[in-house]
């Protein structure tokens, strides 16, 4: 087989082992824990879907390869929670040795193309990489809210950080933050989401 | 909420449930059993990766939305195993009535556009479907290879069967059908698939 279809395959086999990263995110119903593939999934659909409320003009392409590969590294740097502050604080340099691992497996040009993607993901300065971020934070956020807001309760998480985190959703659509925002204030009311 | 985006949200929700849709493949490494989800993540990202093998140019980006899309129906009218030939008789009629109830959760315009890319899949007939299909089964035969072929074992498939529905590989991509030719000889050779 010629060298670079089988650097493909190699790379093609070798993430599947995103699907043995669990989130802290569980699924609808009060299931189980999510997976960072199954995240991935369902946020590319959401970005598909929910393009018409992108604060700029989006190529919807690059945004749903952008979200279906973002936490690839994870394989290799483990997932980190978004209310994780002492991993937050070592998990760029993680995840840098992760990416360089990682896409290594592919044939040169994608490995820049993968890790090029991955970089505009983290750096959250172009329209593709917001609307990417505010699905990162939408998803998880209807599933936990669909689940009474265990997933804050589990970690003591309190309104101040969920918003936030919630910011860059602001910056991606300012239609689904007004959403996010109502969905919260409901939360906090409930008793679901502490306020302090 | 704009009774749009409020339909768009709930049915964002509800293909939640897809990740509870168990398939036959096993995951890597004799894993667990592999979901639906799972499954359209991961040949969704091949799609993008060997798009230079596809017989015929494609849109990539509708081929991605239609390899993320085509279990959704699934929720409802479950998975149906490639070789399982007594439920594969009753799958059309399951799936249609499933598309229906599930894709009525969107919008109108949405609703014709996915019931419009799904239908296109199962069709087989344009350069997309045909190269989807290629994915849908490139991407479980390299789990299955990878495990030496158990899942091949556990349901008593023989190569006839198997060579029956890699035909569609080779509609969609013939560099791919050449590889998958080979690791099913590979597996023949080993004693992991039966010849006849």
């Amino acid at each position: 087989m010629e060298e670079r279809l089988e650097k493909q395959l190699a790379f093609s086999l070798e993430i599947d082992k995103e699907k043995n990263i669990l989130r802290q995110t569980h699924l609808s119903g009060h299931g189980r824990r999510e997976n960072d593939a199954e995240h991935a999934w369902h946020m590319s659909i959401m970005a598909y879907l929910l393009k018409e409320y992108a604060n700029e003009k989006v190529n919807i392409e690059k945004v749903m390869i952008m979200c279906l590969i973002h936490d690839i590294v994870e394989i290799e740097a483990g997932d980190t929670y978004a209310y994780d502050e002492v991993n937050l604080a070592s998990q760029k340099a993680r995840e840098d040795a992760a990416k360089e691992k990682i896409f290594s497996l592919l044939p040169q040009d994608q490995k820049q193309e993968m890790i090029s993607l991955f970089d505009e993901f983290a750096a959250n300065e172009t329209p593709e990489a917001r609307y990417a971020h505010a699905m990162d934070n939408l998803q998880p956020l209807i599933l936990n809210h669909s689940n009474g807001g265990s997933d804050w309760r589990e970690h003591d998480v309190c309104a101040r950080q969920v918003y936030g985190r919630q910011e860059k959703t602001r910056l991606g659509s300012e239609t689904l933050y007004q959403v996010t925002d109502r969905i919260l204030q409901e939360n906090i009311k409930k008793g679901n989401l502490k306020e302090i």
